[in-house]
């Protein structure tokens, strides 16, 4: 495996920031699945920058869907959706282009690819790719949706500015997905855009947590060894830029608790068996037990930032300083929520058409 | 995928705690690689249970070679190693067999295999599959030694208590494989162990947090999209019971940092690129830097704890109340040590193999 | 991949013809299907040596169901089934040993294991392995055969002599797999079981054509490119040792034909869509139709013969002659016949797991 | 696996006959390989109809090179071939559409994908596909090529006529690959095109063998079970529409000779280990041996034909009759032999750099 993820469903994507196109081929979607243009744009807005709090480079995000699709309905085989690079502006990248970025993938991908990857505004590993993660994980988001699937992620945390907890976990999905800037509490939400300027105008940039929040999933998902819901889902999640940790139900403040606090009472509600607490974050065993899935996301402050900074010059290795132009974000978290949601939803995608069958999802 | 894992190196295991077996098989190690018998008993030892803070159950952990080495060396072909299961006392587990251990896989078992599944000792889900994978492990380990790669692990936190950080961390590493308690500091030692033993008296638990460094590895291994470093060490990592949470280098808690903090400079130090920090782990982009790996691991309290708890009976779905009997561990994080060390030595051992091709471990 | 085959049913097999065991891994096994000791002991049977004609080296096939089974029932947890090794006589293979047997992978084994490998009886090129795969396979011919789907297989020619075709399939079926010596004509048979004499008497071999049936199949299992019906029936045939050739239909006789004569009309029976014909063998684009599958594939004449033959020796290189001792079939055929079975049968219970979800075989 | 092959290549292909664009990704391509324009237009126009023998629908094959490649060159990311579909008349397809062509996938698409399916034109089932896996395939045979491995695939019969054998294999390749018929004999060249013409004249189609030799391959690639150098081959090249047999060496042949004539002989000859025969086909035990391999599929006749067929209607399933009208081959062999070559030269560039590493086709 490499760009290729999945099972029953899989993904490969490919593109270069400032190549042709970038895309996503999703193979393994069932047949009937109504592909919705409208959300698919909705979902695409979401991740697109906007406003004083995101880099001033806005692509149309036009999308193409090159094959897979017929009549307005998936064909069953595979989708393979283009976005057409439009707005690169090479010129900016050229004079910094040999001096590795801190925090970024400029000195590995040199490392890995020997000075063949095409490096400007990233490449391949430019945050620009997940523009097709996001059009290829609208059309999941939104089958999982009609199985009664959904899934709500929020900035739980913005530097040191925390959002109020999830409450009525239904009616707080549905008002994330409405959000561009999606946190909880306005008083929160005011707080973090803030920060966020602040750290702009200082030419600097900050990070954050992602609460992901996936209600109705059955249970019975997963795999003891190897394939356990959580390694299925920290591996895409992973694959996110800037994601540098994942933790699921209370993670890493769990581990003071003792084993009496920790565990999760099973109770049976009026039929339904559930956990009276959730510190596993809906997972036992590395199988979903019926409970929302509760996974954090740990993003890293955004790595272009505009001050000055120590490196090296990755022609000649000599220690170089580095003054980074261009456009860029002084946060990316909440354009990375919709990012979280998408790469979710292809992953349980896959998980629910492995165990239930290819079809599953057909209408 | 499922019970198997990697592409240029596959690990499958198999096993229940209470069936004739466990065992694990390893396709696609090199030819001609020593294996050490010491060596693996000796990984077997740090997995095994011993004295106040551990589980009563001592299993001799002896184990087989089934197939795939010749003259004490590997062949190149499918390595199986069997561990027979010999203390196993089944009435243990009998009378409670059938109410749903909080925190375990007892109830998402049943949801997924619809009651087939062996639930004597937590059957496939038990923490007992585990010495297959440290005997499989320390194969790997052995290997990447060879080439001057070097994982060792400390329990960073056990409930409230910290040990020191890294320091010299070519001598903490070679000081930690040779405890059984891998902590840096004795006090700190001396503290957990105490803490582990007065949660045994509550008929209690304790979790902890460990974290491993990972030295010696090239930059340039992983991949951009899915496959990231972080991607496939949290996959296996998350396979390993009891672990919530994956993060590396400054993790969650580096979220408040500014770009400008938590950004590593590189630097050209003598000839060699390094970073001034490490706060991404040795990892940018998904691919290796050349810095040691720094990966920490949420691990909750046992579930497992004779404290009476709420929960539900397996037949009758009715809430009921638990009482566990048997033997159990007041902690397990000081025995998962020698497990995330396996796991991340046969994902790195894949990783290279994968990069520089089947015999690039052959001797 | 390697020796893991499949994607919803994973099966892996090791060992080596003079190590301890053998043995095959089952992953991905639905929950509940019945294990039938005596139905695995009978086609264990069909693959035994017997007779006049073949080896004198007769195992006992004893197995060890290690793993997955509880009750009398998959589990749905990877099923290992072990084969001890117990009637090697390794005197015999050491004088020639190091001289590469022709047709044999002596050679190609030492090239890709650089002389790590076990080389004992073949090691782990020996058809002694296909006896874990026929101890696997047996339970997925007994789950598909409670779906309906039936597999047959006859030897369709020996050397220059040929079985009847197959006229009513399900009792033909049903007739081979009561026979060791599986052909449908007894003429036949007998005049094969004479060649096969014949060849022995001149210290040589001999090879055929074995054509399998597949009844019950619905339409629509296979993928229009990659993962075509026929591709993945090829791969795990070919992986069956001596079969040189794969074809489906008419194959490779067909290709006189015209289109007109060739093409399958589709026809309502009664409700029923057939083709009036059959020489795409049941697969249209690289999906079933619904009709029969039929394969045919070419054993080629066991390599191992009495006879004095010109080679090489693996220590120098030199050229050298070689005169076999040690026990050897004078045909395999006929106990590959089941090896096909088997095969056939696991790849098509992953296909069927893959659409259909994979509870699909719990009873 | 579904519609992607490979390991450390891997390749995806996506799109319909009558869609915007069809395509292929390949992952895992080595840095640095020299994408070479003409090249890739050369093999294009062998798979391009022409003349009399072929279908009147051209198609300019104009491609877009997608991602990968940056200053002519590849990076080591997914490399993205779009070939646009210009000329469908999809009129032409309208009136038949739902009537099933017989050996088609009309018929068994519709079973899979439920009447969701792009039917016009065999939809993703459509040979034009075939035109992504030329272009993705002509990367990897010029990689292969730079490493001294050279594919040539001749007919070696149309219907009845059997082209000469491969004499002097190195010059015979040359010559393949600078032919748009690939036959070695002039005379049975033009024997064929006349078949051909008759056939077309009689509204009628043939088929044949396609015989492939691949030479410079070194020993030792190849897997024991499951992935055998001939179940990798024969996987992808029974994904080409219209094999349905594949054999390797003396094949079906083959199975009439005794052990004694059919097993190769080891020589040394100067210092290199050859067989005095190649009846294996280059392979032993699964495993090459440096010998030439050498392949042949059985092509069946073309199905679309202009005479009338019995089949069924598609939407009501009953016994209809079927003319076909629109643009037709009489026979597709000799545009296949480029598919042929493609697919092999791709699962070779996999098996190489799993063997060897993702860097050893870098240049």
């Amino acid at each position: 495996m490499k760009n290729t993820f999945g099972q029953s469903l899989q993904m490969t994507v490919f593109g270069e920031s400032h190549g042709p196109y970038i895309g996503i081929v999703l193979d393994g979607l069932a047949p009937g699945i109504e592909v919705d243009d409208n959300f698919i744009k909705e979902k695409l807005a979401q991740r697109r920058p906007s406003g004083a709090i995101s880099t001033a480079r806005v692509e149309a995000d036009e999308y193409i869907v090159a094959s897979g699709v017929f009549n307005g309905k998936t064909t069953g085989t595979p989708l393979c959706i283009l976005i057409p690079n439009t707005n690169t502006r090479s010129g900016d990248y050229d004079k910094t282009g040999r001096i590795a970025r801190p925090g970024h993938a400029d000195y590995t991908a040199m490392c890995k690819y020997h000075g063949f990857e095409d490096y400007r505004g990233g490449g391949h590993f430019s945050g620009r790719v997940t523009a097709a993660l996001v059009a290829g994980g609208a059309i999941a988001i939104k089958a999982l949706s009609d199985k009664g699937i959904e899934i709500g992620t929020h900035i739980s945390r913005l530097s040191d500015i925390s959002d109020r907890d999830f409450s009525d976990m239904s009616e707080d999905i549905k008002d994330l997905n409405k959000k561009t800037f999606p946190v909880l509490d306005p008083d929160a939400a005011n707080a973090m855009e803030e920060a966020i300027k602040e750290a702009a105008k200082d030419a600097d940039s900050v990070g954050g947590i992602l609460e992901t929040a996936i209600t109705g999933l059955p249970a019975g998902l997963g795999e003891p060894w190897f394939d356990s819901a959580e390694s299925i889902l920290s591996h895409v999640l992973f694959s996110v830029p800037g994601i540098k940790g994942v933790e699921f139900g209370a993670g890493f403040d769990g581990v003071c608790a003792r084993g009496s606090e920790f565990n999760d009472s099973f109770r049976n509600e009026g039929g339904s068996i559930i956990t009276s607490t959730n510190n596993n974050g809906g997972i036992n065993g590395g199988i979903t037990n019926g409970m929302p899935i509760i996974v954090k996301c740990a993003v890293k402050p955004t790595p272009s930032i505009y001050k000055k900074q120590e490196s090296i010059n990755l022609n000649t290795l000599e220690n170089s300083d580095l003054e980074i132009e261009g456009r860029h974000d002084p946060a990316i978290i909440h354009r990375a929520r919709v990012v979280v949601d998408s790469v979710c939803a292809l992953a349980l995608y896959d998980m629910l058409a492995a165990r239930f069958g290819t079809d599953f999802f057909m209408k």
